[in-house]
């Protein structure tokens, strides 16, 4: 059940008397940012989809022993729940363009790309699959690298990174509201940003990329020179699109560009960590190398949490950062390509039915906040016709 | 959502900070018991469903003012999320007989009859239309006429109460594993229950009525003889019934003779009480009436809930009571017909958008217990097949 | 320690985490509500104190077990924190007489009077010794009787019923707002509850007694004369006592009748009940005889716990019955002397180290509100002061 | 009230209906922990505690405004409850030497000494007195210099380092069950802890510097020898103290070297920081200075909190850091002297009554364990007697 009241994030239950149980802390968590969602889409069949949720940790006993979903002998009812979800869904773009819209796990606190099967159906389908991966090329590039193509064998060709001018001009410092007029001063400043996703991408995945700029009607001639004249020297082109407006003609540029790059430039694919790094080395080869923090810190506690998971066995799993998307580092107000900074670790988390273990960085939101007047009020029935959908 | 985790049913919610909410208790109801379910089973249209549950009562200001669902704009969207399930689902039984189910809110926190729309639909379109009453015919039935049929308009020709020989002798005293084994003493005290309800249908719904005897292979010709002997002088024929072995034909006689019945005994249908009578009327008339007792005690709160409610302007409603389904009285240890019992009414509750009034007597379990082993854990998937789940 | 704090009253601990227990529902009561008052009243020295502390009943195993204090270790502990407080302490009225005032649990969730050692001090040091027994004859002096002297084997040799001739208008249906206007008519019907306490007291617990009338200002001659004439009949001479403007002169008259009537009036001293009586006889002897009402009724699930408090044999302990002081009834609206009326047990408390049965009746309250304004808000420390205090 | 039970560290209170007020998430902290503590320790007078006392915010509005005791009315009231107590309480040792026993707030949570009025009514009564600075020197010294004295005026002539070979040996990576074996390599090790508490002694409080060795008998000769010639250059006499076992005799030698370093050493004394210095400088300031850490870190809403607080006029409070006692670290299994580690602000408390900011850093138990079996299990009453407190 995808149960996205705020109310029910933090919860006490079984009270009322022993009939309703053992009173104990409990919450809700919403579907995308679960553990069975990841799974999901990381499974390759209903076999492993069955393994990996019975591997599930539900709680630890009193002596520390973890209590698996297998142990409760729910993961085969878990599975029966899942079976028909697990065929990928075929839908249509409005200019009739196939496309597989297949699982959707949060790219913080999950990994943030759809499923495997999704994907791998798609391959044997067409000549060119893309693959969404949320947030920045920090957080979905990295994990659709470092967990889904790991896991499943996948070897991508090619990146394309997206972004506005209007962002980096944040980026550069310019407050939200001001996005919208030219800034040149700003935009050179923010364009450091954007050179990290490049650098990274292609030194540090080993991937040719394409710069597609999602072109926004503010964005002014001389703003789009400087972008293209700075970032020249990168081997990484840099495309106007504007298929929001003009549908698919709109992106046929950035098309023709990523396969011709895929054609004349070989991929030296590679990911950002080895799985046989011990669990801290892992988050710090992360944090420096993407990020470009200086250092990783973590109270003893969660240390101790992650010697205790490397010493049980779970040392080469990947590791799943969940930090902010605003920034590279872990202060959402901290912009363009900060360095030096510090990755401090506050909480540890075991995926074992996902074989990922997620480390939350910073402050992270989990549930999204609602809107503040709730959609259901707009919702209703006129003449037997459903209105306020949108 | 259908939430039967008994763990749910008394929780706190919004704690872990201002972003989550007010703290407050809360629960959650199982479908069956809700008012939504009462709600739609009553309902005759898409409006009068989407009028009844903006009539729900949420909360109570500060004040004692209530909150209504219309208050908080939400109505609009429930009615959204009904508005398929309003249709009445016709399926087949195994020997291709049409029947609706259409809906089942419990027979002791609500009314305890599939929907209005079902049985108006059925009636378009066949000449004779059962309706399954939940519970004894105390309950059941009483709730079918006083609420279903008051609130709708339907009127029945005729009723069939359905008995089997080992529960009377449970009434007569018998212990539950004792009930297979011939005993014409504890029968004959037993079948006073049987005459009770016998009674009840013809002088207070004044129904003629059929009783059906559920046949079991371990009732002797003894007992069947004795149960036709007492009930003779009643006017209400006895038959035997087999359809849980020989199917539609075991129940011909039933039907024929209801069939007869309804042809030449002309019913002279009437409520149990008058809408105009004060809610604590109500309680009494069919607390004394059709459960034999001699008085409804209530604490000083609960009178003043029930003065409030009449106050308030809802004392033309109905009265739903909540009370065991194993005795006349609120006692479940009181078989067979009790007498001069008092009718304690432990708690009062409005059901603004069923428009009735809930009074619960007794102990009455609200959500009904989880079996010791989950179901879950026989459900599995096999070879791509789903198993266990019968 | 002693928690007032409603806030307290219904509570869920040990939240937070494993180091912190096991999460349970839990709350705060009153010191003079909750049994350890109780048995500090009944105790007879440090040894019967802390056999008494020991059977306390703090929880139940999953199995029904009882789990109590001793079994926890804590009795000596918490005997070592009540050592000193057992001694009775002797204070002085304004006009210097000797008083004992020393343990004082509530009359309706415990026994509502003094300690057993207090008093058996004073009758070592005087000649008369008298004990204030709280709330209403029927609730004070029937546990005075029943459990404190049946405990420790005290036998009083007269009563003095305490009554105003403004409660009386009230009990005969004059508003509050009205008590102090003369209305004879309200106060012969109103008299009819003294005679019920008169007649109580003479007959069920076999005492002489003197009526003592709290005089007001607004108390009229007709009035007084009134009163004097309707219980002539009662042998219980009614004086007017005034020592709340004269001091102890003003209750000269209220002694000296006490003295003469002890002197010449032999008692009659019985128990209401008799100890080996069941407890659900118990309870329909009081609520017949004192309270007169016609029947006690009681839930399924109230009546299986007196059930099995008899079958674990405790069927000998008294029955300490909690209900309102309004009335002789659980109503607090039923005014004089109700008759044929039910007492509903709603719910049923074993306090095993008290030796106890609590019987709550209808509504009552166990933690008595607040002030709307704290205390705290004009208590304060005015040139080294305390100010506020009163 | 002093409430040490874990189970209420994490409550929920308000439950049970309106009647009971708001729910909310609550708890009980110790006394020693909480904010009255501190602000008893540092008021001068019973004016200077109700201002403090009625500073405290106790909670903020919706619009985040704080509310404070003083807005609830209910500082005086406080006041009054510790008027008595605030009169510093004159004790004696088992050689009759007077010594004030009076306000004991934890050293992490808390500022870690007795009360100012107690020192200050001791500094009028003899010629030197000795305050007894909980935990290491970074965390009872720190906070007595900065918080204390900066607070009271008060100015110390010297300063006492208590040290012992074993927890030296600790210090320099022994077991803890192997410290009374004579290790000259590890107590050289160790013995960097110690030097870096003299240097910070010396150079950031600009105090002369004793330090006492807590004799054990297991020290052995060339133990002693070494510490003595690794600490011969920072001019702080290492004294060995033997009064554990030889009462004051065991201690004169130190006294006497305390006494003639004051003659002769002017103390150059100095606050580690300035209190014009913004919060975050601060703790930045003690970190490296006396930790010897290199960074100070936080989360974004950590860093917000702060900001706040500055903004709010809190700039020129003192900060009171709460880490372990184990290390200069927020590591505890950081020993010796670590440098170039990372202080990690985890949590931020205004004590607006007390006149600091807490700094949490790293874990801190702000409410001890209990022992595993209760004391109360050993505690009884036996022949009158009070026995098993110790």
């Amino acid at each position: 059940m995808d149960m996205n009241d705020r109310a029910l994030r933090d919860i006490t239950v079984a009270l009322g008397g022993t009939a309703n149980g053992y009173p104990r802390q409990d919450g809700f968590d919403i579907v995308v940012a679960s553990e069975v969602m990841a799974i999901f889409c990381l499974s390759t069949s209903l076999e492993d989809l069955k393994k990996r949720l019975g591997s599930i940790v539900c709680a630890y006993t009193r002596e520390g022993k973890p209590v698996r979903a297998r142990d409760l002998s729910v993961h085969g009812a878990m599975t029966v729940l899942l079976k028909d979800a697990l065929n990928p869904n075929l839908v249509q773009t409005l200019e009739n363009n196939p496309a597989f819209i297949h699982g959707g796990p949060f790219a913080n606190i999950a990994h943030g790309c759809n499923s495997v099967i999704a994907t791998q159906a798609a391959l044997k389908l067409v000549d060119y699959v893309v693959t969404e991966a949320g947030f920045g090329a920090d957080l979905g590039a990295e994990k659709f690298i470092d967990i889904k193509c790991r896991k499943s064998g996948l070897r991508p060709d090619a990146v394309v990174i997206v972004a506005t001018i209007r962002a980096l001009k944040y980026h550069g410092g310019v407050d939200l509201k001001e996005v919208n007029k030219e800034n040149l001063a700003a935009l050179e400043k923010g364009i450091a940003n954007l050179e990290r996703h490049v650098n990274n991408v292609r030194n540090h995945y080993g991937l040719p990329c394409v710069v597609s700029i999602n072109r926004f009607t503010h964005d002014t001639q001389a703003e789009i020179d400087l972008l293209k004249r700075k970032l020249a020297h990168h081997e990484a082109p840099v495309i106007l699109a504007t298929h929001w407006g003009d549908g698919g003609k709109g992106a046929v540029e950035v098309a023709r560009t990523v396969v011709e790059l895929i054609d004349k430039t070989p991929a030296n694919f590679k990911y950002v960590y080895d799985e046989k790094q011990p669990l801290w080395d892992k988050i710090k080869t992360i944090a420096t190398k993407i990020y470009g923090a200086a250092e990783v810190t973590a109270d003893t506690k969660v240390r101790n949490q992650i010697k205790k998971l490397q010493d049980d066995g779970y040392g080469h799993y990947p590791v799943c950062v969940a930090k902010t998307q605003y920034s590279f580092s872990t202060d959402a107000q901290s912009r363009a390509a900060p360095s030096g900074h510090v990755v401090n670790v506050r909480e540890v988390r075991l995926a074992a039915g996902a074989e990922f273990v997620v480390m939350i960085c910073g402050d992270v939101m989990t549930m999204p906040g609602l809107p503040k007047v709730p959609s259901a009020n707009k919702i209703d029935l006129v003449d037997g016709k459903v209105v306020g959908l949108f």
